[in-house]
């Protein structure tokens, strides 16, 4: 398992951490696999989408920020439940086929790290499995 | 792949299995690996939150009532579109990192069964997969 | 890794790939493992949820067109950042259990190739990874 660091600079913000992660994948040597992007945090996610145009990105963190109003009739007094609500929505981990020792991400994917109670530093867990040989 | 028995109280409810989810971990002997939490269910789903405040489980129970309204102009005969619809933005299945014998979960994650068209008796499933030994 | 082709015929469309996918199982000759199901696209994600009354995937369908409308106070010029936002809150991929040689699916589940932004000619990636022999 990898650790990575992350700095986030918003409240609501999708960072791309696919370089990241691409480099624990190479370093991990593992040429055939899985690789699971694993977010210990209970305000922040991981999804994968297009990183081509940023505009995509921003408009999926305003589209979060209305699906999960930052205001709202809520019991936990943090004053983060939207946060902990867009977290549920995105899910804490994704996986990615690994071949050829990269990341088989399709053409216009990439992964973001989705934070939802910024800005702060976070970590993202990495893990590689290799396939079992079956010969 | 272990089975686990899970029983619910409300027609939405958000019920924290991080308990036996972990014994499953326990007794695979598995010191590390993948645990994968599988919802057999179409109605009833999985997320990996906050499980320290109980508000945090209630805001998010709220939210998802709120984002898929049971009343509805829906075509499903049964009166439950909205479970599904639920089930569909939660997922039916988490992944956790195992380390050490132990799910890597962090400080204040825990791994929460969602019903949506409870009370009722529902099942989970667990499997646990072992790294391939690389040396 | 298998490659699975997928037609739509609409903009937003649920498609039942259960019997493809399991063929992909099948043919892998695995007999006790996880599947994982990855959509290699932006605009188009992946489910499990009910197959058996085909009104469950329609009113999901509009369940998703209602929580992201395609029209909106969008930045990304190419006008389908509904089609992004569906796919954050569906996922790019699922894992399924396979037992005995078969997907572990529950009763009434079915895998469903969500299109976001058809009608389009689009991919699936399957993996089938066994588990690791243990004695």
């Amino acid at each position: 398992m990898v650790s990575l660091r992350v700095k986030t600079a918003r409240r609501t913000q999708l960072l791309d951490i696919t370089r990241e992660v691409q480099k624990a994948v190479a370093e991990s040597t593992v040429n055939s696999g899985v690789c699971t992007i694993y977010v210990p945090h209970t305000t922040a996610g991981v999804i994968i989408n297009e990183h081509a145009d940023p505009d995509v990105a921003s408009d999926m963190e305003a589209a979060f920020d209305q699906m999960a109003p930052r205001e709202g009739n809520y019991r936990h007094a943090e004053g983060n439940s939207d946060s902990h609500i867009k977290t549920a929505l995105t899910g804490t981990s994704q996986v990615v086929l690994v071949e050829g020792g990269k990341l088989a991400l399709g053409r216009w994917q990439g992964i973001f790290f989705c934070e939802f109670d910024g800005p702060r530093e976070r970590t993202v867990w990495v893990k590689i499995g290799a396939d079992r040989d079956r010969g």
